[in-house]
């Protein structure tokens, strides 16, 4: 059997080139994504149009041969599913019809959920049809404490009053739509699973924002739900989370939820993470594989810049489980040829002078 | 002479309640601010109406008698008084010519930094004359990382990928605008304290956006070629830096500037802080006092939720030098009579059951 570096990095061991791929890596950056998108309707019907998703799923391995391909979808594809209204305006982002009440909450319906999602699982299963064997396909969701910023908020926002004027307001109704998205979470996940995901990355992209006492309840405990039904029925299948900006709470986290994968922001300085978070587990005997995290405004410079910064991070990181990728999601504005640069300083291809 | 409870506070000492401020305690949650606003042109024409702006700056104190005053004012005074064009448009938040090159960085002149800045520095001499003497008035600029992101970027951003694709591609010229922003910085405050402020804020909203390879030079750096050239110049004149986000850079901040307060986000846990943060500065003989650190949408929510974790934080600061103030801004939603609420709590005037 084929190994697959991206897997073999999750089970803890190290190669001599870290296997990678990039957050949104599938996406605007690319003219092939530009001119597809150019001839589809919206947003949200190529996420719910299983040939198209498949086609944008691989267009970035054919250009840079990564060793994981992430489904292309939308966090938003389970509120939608549950039944919120969801639009995405062009450059403005997603645009949903504000969940603030337990009555709003009311109308949410995770019966509906995989039959709505259908699409998507068809999406997963043709990728993973066309997938080269050493090659892994990543499922995904937002994680429950994001995407109910985005529910209740109606879009994003700059102070997260409405969310957390939710939480503050109706504790129990905010408990029940965090318990909500988690049970759809785990449902949406497991279709993935079946569908052929061969691993999950949660993504909390606004776990940052939340207060030192709110931590545990909007993040830590709905994440360890998600991971212990995962692990319970799908024992192999590793799971990668991405708290991001969560930096204080990240050994919490970590230890909380055993996660097989942690993914770090720019913002958190590799060699603290190696000592402060991965080495106190691999010395409990727990395994957990880094990921991460030059920033993505590195890679739309390119050059030289990127280039140390590259190097930087393959050598500290050198000798420890390990997944390169960014902090953040690719740009838009970055050049395809930086991508290239980048895979090629990944696998040790460039020259240092270059 | 009659003893300040904030200044005491920066000075190590502890207080049986502990002195506090609201950042944007002046502002739109005000009725008296609206109607003021309201009678008078531009956000920008307040800020350097010395009347209006010493009017404003004391509205909140006349309801809830904080401990200090802090200017109102604008951190993008400085830039505009280094000749970028600025706007506020109604809804949108700052609107600035962007600066993205040596060229456009070239236009940018100190010399007239203090003439245009003169109203700010007036109105500071004017809230002196009216502050009852217990009261200290804290002057205030953004830190020069903050004020560049605002400067490149034109306004707000998402990304942050004109200012750091300028610094990874020119890093000198951006080297540059941080040492004219630090010099600019300088010049204004030590004006700012000349006409009467007691105290400094620095606020780095964006410290938390910085990549940890380039913290040190964004972040450290410019702080403390800030913090030891008022030192010099007005040894007596503490300084609170509030370095937003930056949760794992917090501790080498803090040794590199030795600032005499650290301004907490909501997301640190103030026990961690106390133990790992404030302990270790005490241990070498050098005080810091911590202040913050509410979540701001707690206030918006008041109540029981409200009472709790303000009782939580004056517990765990009890004994220990700090200020109460919130993580982050007033919200302009919120109600003034939390604010009574939140003010009666600290000073241990309401009962437990309210």
């Amino acid at each position: 059997m084929i190994k697959k570096p991206f897997l073999e990095a999750l089970k803890g061991h190290v190669a001599d080139h870290p296997p990678f791929w990039l957050m949104r890596q599938a996406g605007r950056y690319l003219p092939e994504y530009r001119q597809l998108r150019a001839s589809a309707g919206g947003f949200l019907d190529l996420c719910l149009d299983p040939i198209k998703a498949c086609e944008i799923t691989l267009q970035p391995l054919r250009r840079y041969d990564m060793d994981a391909a992430i489904l292309f979808s939308d966090i938003l594809i389970v509120p939608f599913a549950l039944g919120q209204s969801l639009q995405f305006l062009e450059g403005e982002g997603p645009c949903l019809d504000p969940v603030r009440s337990a009555d709003d909450l009311s109308r949410l319906r995770l019966e509906g959920l995989l039959a709505t999602a259908q699409p998507v699982f068809e999406a997963v299963s043709r990728i993973k049809a066309s997938l080269a064997p050493e090659k892994t396909l990543i499922g995904f969701a937002g994680s429950p404490w994001t995407v109910a910023c985005y529910m209740v908020e109606g879009g994003g926002s700059k102070e997260y009053a409405h969310v957390k004027g939710f939480a503050y307001r109706d504790p129990q109704g905010f408990k029940a739509l965090l318990e909500l998205l988690s049970h759809a979470t785990i449902d949406y996940l497991c279709a993935q699973i079946d569908a052929g995901a061969e691993a999950i990355q949660l993504f909390d992209s606004w776990a940052g924002i939340v207060s030192a006492d709110d931590f545990e309840d909007f993040v830590i405990k709905p994440t360890v739900s998600i991971v212990s039904a995962l692990k319970a029925r799908h024992p192999h299948i590793p799971i990668i989370g991405f708290p991001r900006m969560a930096s204080l709470g990240l050994a919490d986290y970590l230890r909380a939820t055993q996660i097989n994968g942690l993914s770090l922001d720019p913002g958190v300085p590799l060699s603290w993470a190696k000592e402060h978070l991965q080495a106190p587990m691999l010395h409990k005997g727990l395994s957990v594989t880094l990921q991460g995290n030059l920033d993505p405004c590195l890679l739309l410079a390119g050059g030289a810049v990127m280039r140390r910064a590259v190097e930087k991070i393959l050598t500290v990181m050198q000798g420890v489980p390990f997944i390169f990728n960014l902090g953040h999601g690719v740009i838009k504005e970055t050049p395809p040829s930086h991508v290239a640069q980048l895979a090629a300083l990944i696998r040790g291809q460039e020259s240092h002078d270059a």
